[in-house]
């Protein structure tokens, strides 16, 4: 399946709404429902043996992966998360595995302030369980953040470390990056997404979204522990921010960055010289050679 | 899976915020964003070779069951549907698959303009595809129906059809009673739920939420072709309304039915007298068997 052919196909026939403010193609959807907020909406699914190995993921872990990664979707857009509402599709699980499953549910969703208001649980012959989230969120009008602002000059920014996510385990307890995020909506970029396919495929999002081109230093790139070039711009799972600053801003946003424990990256800058992503190592090009390790919708 | 058992271990853990006017237990949960309208939401799922056979069923068919089922289930509460958030996890199809299913969630979206504004599509190793749907709808505060509304001598009234959904296809080929509902709804009732897993086992619901019991006549049950009285209370998936009546309304709601082609049927009444189901015939209690074939959490 080639998921991008597909969507290419199907989403224009997909009618939006006037209400619809912000159509699919970013992070999240957002509906105007009145007042200074717009609601936030996207979904994402953990099925297993694909997003997570049941060899060596507890239910806990693979129930709170799927409501983080719905977080860091609002995070993205600047949001607050609000709502979850939950269906699993689940084959040959005894009742223990739906109570521990549910235990993360309860503990990750109390930690973001989320109700879990709905949902609906199905057997399959599958022996591979499907979950699947759908997050709404608030964000105010003014501070949403989309993938099309970015301008010529703007620096190019990451929170944390790129690659290497699935065997460090980073996919399973990784922060969303809700608080970074509405630290730098409004104030310091109003162009972000979260860092799910990796900064190779998702930087090049962006810049088509923004219609604009990048130039990347290489040597910037913000390694985990394990991760080589290649996995740092592929690997994908990061659940990292990536954002435009104004040149402008990018001292102020430095010196007052307030998260000691979260690393902010400079990794280069958008300049509408050239298309696509220029990668550099000392201003010079270089060849990168990355396979974009996962595609999704959102 | 006794999904029952389940949820009552599950839904108290998790926290509901102070803005979920309608938590779950009823079709949709209800959410105030403020205004006169309340935020309705609910997720279902198709899974394939569970809720359709691929053998004889088009993938435009299912798509048209999932967005139906969900619709179903916002006229339940009287609502408009507005959006939708659509998973897809499937293994093994080609790209022909998607387009189909995706032109059914189109057409069918149209029909009822729903916006269907996000989603993710994900690859399994299972053959047999799970697609997921959140819905959202809007409803008057003032004329939202639930479950727990149901008065001593309310009679109980359904739309349509009962039994034998799955070989006659109606569970593909339904059209969710919005219209009916919306004009039920605030001016004939405030208590009605769909039938989506048989009216003996919805009714016992209704009953439960609405601390009362419930007097069935039999003969009443308006049994669709080739349905006998069992499949009638237990086949589900008829999605029609099941809805009380106050005593005083009965003959205007009759006779102002605007429905031609759409039974209206009266099943019996609430009492307080009993508890649980008493199933009669000309006013004697007889026995029914009937083994509830679906259980799905809402």
């Amino acid at each position: 399946m080639n998921e991008q052919s597909i969507l290419s196909r199907v989403l224009p026939q997909l009618e939006q709404g006037d209400d619809i403010v912000i159509p699919p193609g970013d992070d999240c959807a957002a509906v105007d429902v009145g007042g200074d907020r717009l609601l936030l909406i996207a979904a994402d699914q953990v099925i297993a043996n694909t997003h997570y190995d049941t060899a060596d993921t507890t239910p806990q872990e693979a129930a709170r992966k799927l409501l983080k990664r719905n977080v860091s979707d609002i995070a993205a857009m600047g949001g607050t998360p609000a709502h979850g509402v939950l269906t699993i599709a689940a084959g040959f699980k005894d009742e223990q595995w739906f109570i521990d499953f549910f235990e993360g549910v309860a503990d990750e969703a109390r930690k973001w302030d989320i109700s879990i208001c709905g949902g609906d649980l199905s057997s399959t012959k599958s022996c591979d369980e499907v979950c699947s989230l759908t997050i709404t969120g608030w964000v105010d009008r003014d501070k949403v953040a989309l993938r099309a602002n970015a301008k010529d000059g703007d620096s190019i920014f990451c929170t944390g470390e790129l690659g290497n996510s699935y065997s460090s385990r980073h996919h399973l307890t990784f922060t969303p990056r809700v608080e970074a995020a509405q630290f730098l909506c409004g104030e310091f970029t109003n162009t972000m997404m979260d860092l799910s396919d990796g900064v190779g495929l998702d930087l090049e999002r962006m810049c088509i979204a923004s219609e604009i081109g990048a130039r990347v230093d290489v040597d910037a790139l913000p390694l985990r522990n394990g991760a080589n070039i290649d996995a740092g711009l592929s690997d994908g799972e990061d659940y990292e921010l990536l954002f435009s600053v104004p040149e402008a801003k990018v001292d102020a946003l430095i010196s007052s960055w307030p998260f000691k424990e979260l690393k902010l990256t400079k990794l280069g800058v958008f300049t509408n010289l050239i298309s696509g992503i220029q990668y550099v190592v000392h201003n010079k090009e270089v060849e990168v050679e990355y396979k974009p390790g996962f595609d999704h919708f959102r």
